[in-house]
């Protein structure tokens, strides 16, 4: 039956993980081998969205999350009874990770190929919060990513995500987290402005207006008990000859008691055709002051093109598109061994851009006399920084590098199972987000083709690489 | 600052809600409409993944919810300093749902514009609980429906669900849930395999391989800790050069024991050239019942294009593209008010495949002298079983119907708060989806343009929105 106590989540449960996880740990456990120093990299291949990087972003609330990791002694029956050891469970049972980790800070920039985080600890641990370290990094970075997209169509412009209903169910809350976090200003989403104390926005539905006798009793009534903050949905029956002409014999009503309506909300039609037909009847009627507020399936791109329109709009609500990431839907993370008992290691493909990076690394990322990125080497943690990088695959290409505007991105951020982290709310994240996309070059930023930022990797790790690789193939 | 009790979510908090939600009901609260008895529809537009159809889920996961669905006294505080008000928060706090919904039974194969279930209750109620209600039941519905599509391709394959690390955070417990409901066998979702008692399994990563000495110590290790529950990853150096020797190697061994090895697993390159091979390999050796699982990005048309292919696999793991609907994400649910105080409504629109259909109604399912669905009938919930139905838009085009051939869809499943669900557990789901989708024609459920199934309107729901169109048009 059903687990009866089905209403409450408890996001630290060990048993968020895929079952291989658990097998692979009972292995490990009876062959003595639990606590073999090991190191694996979080990293993905593929730019989501055909971009040209992603915002790094989960790290806050994963953190929390890992340091209170554990087994539950109902959890633990239930493990016995799907047949683990009994012996092994008894050492899951008092299990709480206490692994080290380095990473690059939450709202970084990043780019494919690059170790965003690196975790050490005993190979057990280690292999046991794979699954929700990739859950919680890969949607975070993917839906931080899609709303940074969207800031930068919509410049200066309002922007709240509203994507609750159609979310993949209890992702819509992280969801919200991370939207903040890429650039969006407020949620409708209230559990989430609750739980990560982030500004929530709402206005009214279609079916306020039909709920009334007619479409200005309902504006009339609406403004009455929300006077502070009354936006006016105007679509529901005519927005041109109905809903506008309404909304401004409202507007002038509040002004004359001293109030002022806030916006109009356009949630359907052609969006940049109705928005100039609004402003024009709202100045002419000389309610300047009042905003547009839009909404209907939007996206970066359809943000771009009402904006290149020159439609007259200050605020827009985006929900679906942002919060599932659409029409990606996942980030391609993956978490690989690079090392065991200090030996480096490595996965082999017939492909070499499947191939893992071996050893534990660290990356540099060199900037221009201006600030700005310019390319980033990945190099072994413990070599100097490094004077040329050689292109992933092509290695015969290569760039040399100024050591002096190097500045090593992954940093300790977890000690024995204690997180380090500070300033973690999204509105600290989303600071860093715009600080740091400000120095990324334009070209990597815009929609179409973006240009393939340089992430390469240092001599040294090329020739490690290579080593291995031999050795594996015999 | 952030929540600090947050580990713990509530799935039936009453928070899980967008603001506008709250603000309508504060609203209808104050002008004391809160009690009026309204209708609400949910349906969506447009079947997901251009196929034939969806499968609607999620049902017996919400109904709880909704029977519990609350403000807790920290919740109310905080929405307190939000501004709401303080006679409003003190009636939220003593909220409970207690609506009537009828609705189609979980599983149900159903088309676009159908009322899938209809809230009947007081407006504010009714209008509180749309978020939770989309949310839940546009997610499940969206993967279940992609599962049943995956179960289509794959025919009697051993299917099982991978997705945890790469779905949208939280969201990939219930896609556990929707996976089994729409076809899957397993889960290596361990946290959904307790919580919804739905069968676990896992096999071993990469990392397991290259943590030991060398490929075949691996294999022997593994074999010896799980002999009955062994699969072996056979891609970490090389497949058929390395991978399938060394687990032929080891079954083998196995047998000798009198135990046997369950299978061997693909996770990369060309997995119809590799099955092939692996089975020739490992008939040659005498172990023909060793089994090949695949994995690897897949979604229904490679799984479609294997067996096609005739490659030799028994089981698949499918992960992302199922656990997160790829390519869709979402399903367009929507939830339309359709009465108000025994006054049917609908929302216009320039476009008549956006205006909605009002009243209260019925959905009536017309069979053949096979059983098989012919066509769906949507009409009013008072009106005799339609003999005849117009074509949504189109209303010059009619067809008629055999009414001893009809079945209406919507059954009552909560009463007064309470719900009146039985026999909810994904198994049974999957086994009504199984037999509905045996009643769907071919033509409804192949992947490339699939036959579009009839829908259509009794002749008085025709009548009702089309004078209700002209009234409101003036």
């Amino acid at each position: 039956m059903t687990d009866p106590n089905n209403f409450t989540i408890q996001t630290n449960s060990g048993l968020y993980t895929d079952m291989y996880e658990l097998v692979m740990a009972e292995v490990y456990f009876k062959e003595k081998k639990q606590d073999q120093p090991v190191c694996f990299d979080y990293f993905f291949r593929k730019n989501p969205f055909a971009g040209g990087y992603i915002i790094f972003c989960g790290l806050g609330e994963l953190l929390p999350v890992l340091e209170t990791f554990h087994y539950h002694s109902n959890e633990i029956d239930w493990l016995s009874k799907q047949g683990f050891n009994k012996d092994f469970l008894s050492w899951l049972e008092a299990f709480r990770f206490k692994g080290t980790i380095r990473s690059m800070q939450e709202g970084e920039v990043a780019f494919p190929l690059e170790p965003l985080l690196e975790v050490q600890g005993g190979l057990a641990e280690v292999q046991l919060i794979e699954t929700i370290l990739l859950n919680y990094l890969n949607f975070q970075s993917l839906i931080a990513t899609k709303a940074a997209r969207i800031r930068y169509a919509a410049g200066d412009c309002y922007l709240s995500e509203f994507g609750l209903r159609r979310a993949q169910s209890l992702g819509g809350i992280s969801a919200s987290r991370a939207a903040i976090a890429g650039g969006f200003d407020s949620t409708s989403n209230m559990f989430a402005a609750k739980r990560y104390d982030i500004p929530a926005v709402g206005t009214m539905a279609h079916s306020y207006i039909q709920s009334q006798e007619n479409e200005l009793t309902a504006f009339r009534k609406f403004a009455e008990s929300e006077p502070h903050n009354c936006t006016l949905l105007v679509d529901t029956y005519n927005t041109l000859k109905s809903g506008i002409p309404n909304a401004i014999i409202v507007a002038k009503e509040m002004k004359e008691k001293g109030q002022q309506l806030k916006a109009i909300r356009l949630d359907s039609g052609d969006l940049a055709y109705l928005s100039k037909k609004a402003r024009k009847q709202l100045d002419d009627a000389g309610l300047e002051n009042v905003e547009i507020v839009v909404s209907n399936q939007l996206d970066e791109y359809l943000i771009k093109s009402l904006l290149d329109q020159k439609a007259p709009i200050d605020s827009f609500g985006v929900g679906t598109s942002l919060a599932t990431g659409q029409p990606d839907a996942a980030l391609d993370g993956i978490y690989k061994l690079s090392e065991i008992n200090g030996e480096p290691k490595l996965k082999l493909s017939e492909n070499i851009q499947k191939v893992t990076l071996p050893g534990v690394k660290q990356v540099y990322r060199f900037t221009d006399e201006t600030d700005s990125f310019v390319a980033d080497a990945i190099a072994l943690a413990d070599e100097p920084v490094p004077s040329k990088m050689i292109h992933p695959y092509d290695i015969e290409k290569s760039k040399s590098l100024d050591i002096k505007m190097a500045t090593p991105l992954l940093h300790k951020i977890m000690d024995n199972g204690k997180s380090l982290l500070e300033n973690n709310e999204p509105a600290d994240i989303a600071q860093f987000v715009k600080k740091r996309l400000q120095k990324l070059p334009e070209e990597h930023k815009r929609f179409n083709n973006p240009h393939i930022y340089k992430v390469g990797i240092s001599e040294p790790l090329h020739q490690l690489r290579s080593d291995l690789r031999k050795k594996y193939r015999m």
